[in-house]
């Protein structure tokens, strides 16, 4: 059976588990506090022209937004979202444990703008209140969309201007880069803190956090620790990062991704299929016909985002650095059949 | 200068005083084990036909509400209120606090219904999203609405079917009893825990809990100590409810406030000055026209509420069993002036 | 029947209970933002001679402790005590409750000391291990011992030195000042932060809490309101603590009490009963025959300590602002009979 | 250099890597849900004799301790485990962060006993302290020890009797069942829950939590989630799971880590040099003279344990499934030249 269910359904791009083999019972000191976790965290401070920032290798996305977000807080100090964001909604309320309010907004896009932001901000002062002071936002979003630099930038102006911090999640940071016009440096001007997602773009496991802003920086690895996000064989994440950042292999995986993504775009409007959403990305939200989608389901896993409507279902089509080319024939192929 | 800000601008009735008077230098055992808190919680399960109904005094609302919801859930459970609820926004995050997130419905009479609970239901399934466990209601809610029997029953038998537990915050029980149709004991007959608000009445302080659902009531005592809320001379909170549940004074007074608050309510009518919301409890929410908002105000202490349109100013005025005939007189005055 | 068994068994001083019935129909905004905790704010910043320090109104002791920890701590960062500290033993984990761990420390007089902190740092280092910050002292300890000015000042010059916040829990700070050398000015200079207790010494409840370091003052009640800490009618603190801090009646209470410490102190020498520790202050250790136990609580309420030997039983007797001549003749009649 | 610093200083035994190379490029479902994951559950329920228990596959020691912790207790109750606990010293607080003390007892030897946690219990009551409620024991200990079945069928008694769970850090069961004589299946029928270290032998990472008690099962997963520690690529634990328990492997690698200990304890014996604690596992203790213990640490990697007095440095030795014969043979080399 066809699976376009997500982008973390197989194990690592080859060359990373090659680097994981060529390393495999070499002695390492442990927690990431190894040679290869520095020429990983070497690599990237390079690529984001960043040299001052301070990089952590966490394990996976919900452990290192919770992580970060626990960690730059005060006890009353809240995050604000978009309704869709991941911390919002499938982190089974993650931040909340840690002791925080995510405030949310809704926005039918997935993105936040300068002026919903401004409405938190309206809406919120007093002692009885939590203060809101850090936005969280996707690049890409939960919905596939894409923040274009000049949108970031706008965002990171308004955080500036208001005493908010900036954190973009980046589980699909090449996904983001391959469907906009951002670079890593952007990220690394316009946030004070940001992830490299690996999990979805060719690692076994591993979102790469860079810490730009000074003062989010001390004693970061206690944070860690303490929330059980340090890796004990460290290296592992090192290693993986160092493969796939080396050669562009990073930004070249998520570009197949999102070429994979516009072959099976334009064969929904090719047939008239209409998207929840004008994703630009290798996420894709088709509202299938209520009457075939049960026939689609049979034929090509996915998950269900919603129903639209009265007859009409929303998927959600996930491409990936594996996606090989006999798989979207083959969806293209169903889809024309149904 | 007149003042409606709210419901506990003064001290406690003269009868509650009277009462801490005479037992001040009584020596008594603390933490509320004494003989008085007894007798108050004796005198709560007889009102509300709850013989076997465990009662706890707190302090304040913040806090019973903040201790009661951290007890009751497990760290995945979350809390489900109206958007105007005032756990979602006027406690500064507290039962996020204590690890619990807060889902909530829009709605604009503040009141939930069965219909509104099922939408969450509907939209939260598996473990990468809280389970919504306890259901959060205000009886006044903060916008002075009233919940009657039938609504309480109608989302209570709701909840019993789902595994929902209900909990009634009753910071203003007082005002809701007075203004519609409910008793203490359809609480403790429709609810898993409620409250009965003191503070708000005609005590100094004091909110008591009544936990009448048998799996609730473990160890809650560490739980209220864990949270600073045991009182060292806890005597003051039993003595001061049984003053105020003697011969229906807590009703009584609840009956005053509501019968200043339908002058009040009169008076805009005949000015023909609309309200934000339909409120038949002591809080009423009247929409000024926005010039003669600044001169109201100069001569009226009251909440702004928001904005409504562009040329409209809501505020609140609260009234209490404290309001005298001549603050009434002087508002009425007041307004015709304007 | 005698009772030794607390300093708060009664509700206030005379003449704090006539200031709250003088001001009881008097309108006043909420939550502390009143003329009378101003005035009182006043009067303690005039006392301790720190003009800039924030003054906060609080409830009660485990309260007041666990707002203040949770507010001044980052998530990994521990406080330290002694091991027979209040929040070590006696508040149900509530520091823990707000996520951070209590180091301890074995002192059989309950009083840290510049050599046994030095222990705790000596042993924790890395990011593996919470890092010690706040030094918890109270005076008077629980065990009834007293920090002089000179073992204060060691403590302060070694927390600065090591980069250590001092706290001084002071829920019996009149207790420490009538049976030692320091003052309230004392504290101001020494602490970072401490609290002036109100509810054992004559106060129906309430602790002041003076925050002298700017950098812990940062919204501060925001914390407050967050942990359920603001009480609605706060006048009702700034009240008592007005009316008790007059005229030195708070170091005249406390005088009192010591005074009717040293009494029975001097009953249990004259008839060789020994103390489990030598307590200058308010609260007396004596160790009882364990055959003679039984009779003297009998006739005395009062706490039991512990065990001692095979043969003693330490018993726990308090003194406070309310007791009289004849309850301490009657308790050395007691004894003497025994 | 020569390294005994511990025993995940390598990546993972071979046939665990080949097990991972040869699925890796096949399509799976994420978070667990894996078929991979149903045969290493299916395997350890086997080998466990515990047909009905779940298991949990989590990424790393203090996570899963974290997280089965959190789970299993309410608010107010506490773990207790030994001073030498791997919670107590080395997780940077990471239970207290999720609310619940640690209560700690002395023991020299890093075991609990029922005397010890008898001690434990006569200690709390009431509501003004934690209730201890889940015992922490890790088997080996942190200072290689062995609980035998005879101890933790005693501690096992001990809990039922006194409505104690029983939990049971697995970090290094292999080396406690290859230098004991416990079974998998007595720690599923001696505990309430524990876990099965793979990271210290032969894994990447990975640990498998076995709950078997029924009440401690319920929404798990919930938890695992809000905690970060659901593995998106699930079934990376599942394989290496599946790989090591397999033929025996798990146990014959501990066995090889004890056999490789025991030449290196002969040694130190033969040489007169003492050990800080009797450790018959993979951990041994050593205490050098101090003067030649900068020589020793010259040519071996190894983690300092404490200061012997004036002049001995006990270090740690640590062993493992990839400890070579020819590290040994360096190693016993290295001793009799110093």
């Amino acid at each position: 059976m066809l699976s376009f269910r997500n982008d973390y359904s197989e194990g690592a791009h080859p060359s990373v588990l090659h680097a994981l083999e060529a390393i495999n019972l070499e002695q390492m000191p442990g927690y990431g506090l190894d040679r290869c976790c520095q020429e990983a965290a070497d690599a990237i401070r390079s690529l984001c022209a960043a040299p001052e920032a301070d990089i952590h290798f966490l394990v996976g996305g919900t452990q290192v937004n919770k992580t970060a977000i626990a960690a730059f807080l005060r006890p009353y100090e809240a995050a604000v979202a978009a309704e869709s964001g991941h911390i919002c909604v499938h982190e089974t309320g993650a931040v909340e444990q840690d002791g925080h309010k995510v405030l949310t907004v809704p926005a039918a896009d997935g993105k936040l703008t300068p002026s919903l932001l401004q409405g938190v901000l309206d809406s919120h002062s007093g002692e009885h209140m939590v203060l809101p002071r850090l936005v969280y936002l996707s690049n890409t979003t939960e919905l596939g969309t894409v923040y274009s630099r000049e949108e970031l930038s706008a965002i990171s102006d308004f955080c500036q201007k208001n005493g908010l911090l900036l954190y973009c999640d980046g589980a699909r940071l090449g996904a983001a880069m391959a469907a906009g016009d951002t670079t890593f440096a952007d990220y690394a001007s316009l946030c004070d803190a940001f992830t490299i997602g690996g999990t979805k773009n060719g690692l076994l496991f591993g979102e790469a956090l860079v810490i730009v802003r000074p003062a989010l920086r001390t004693h970061f690895r206690h944070c860690m620790k303490q929330q059980g996000a340090i890796l004990a064989k460290g290296w592992l994440l090192g290693v993986q990062f160092s493969a796939i950042l080396q050669n562009d292999l990073y930004l070249e995986l998520a570009r197949h991704a999102k070429a994979q993504a516009d072959k099976i775009r334009a064969a929904f409007q090719e047939l008239g299929i209409p998207c929840l959403v004008d994703s630009p990305s290798n996420q894709i939200f088709p509202v299938l016909p209520l009457e075939k989608a049960a026939a689609f389901q049979a034929s090509c896993a996915c998950e269900v985002q919603q129903k639209v409507g009265d007859d009409g279902l929303c998927v959600r089509l996930v491409t990936s650095w594996a996606t090989k080319d006999s798989d979207i024939n083959a969806l293209v192929k169903l889809l024309r059949a149904l």
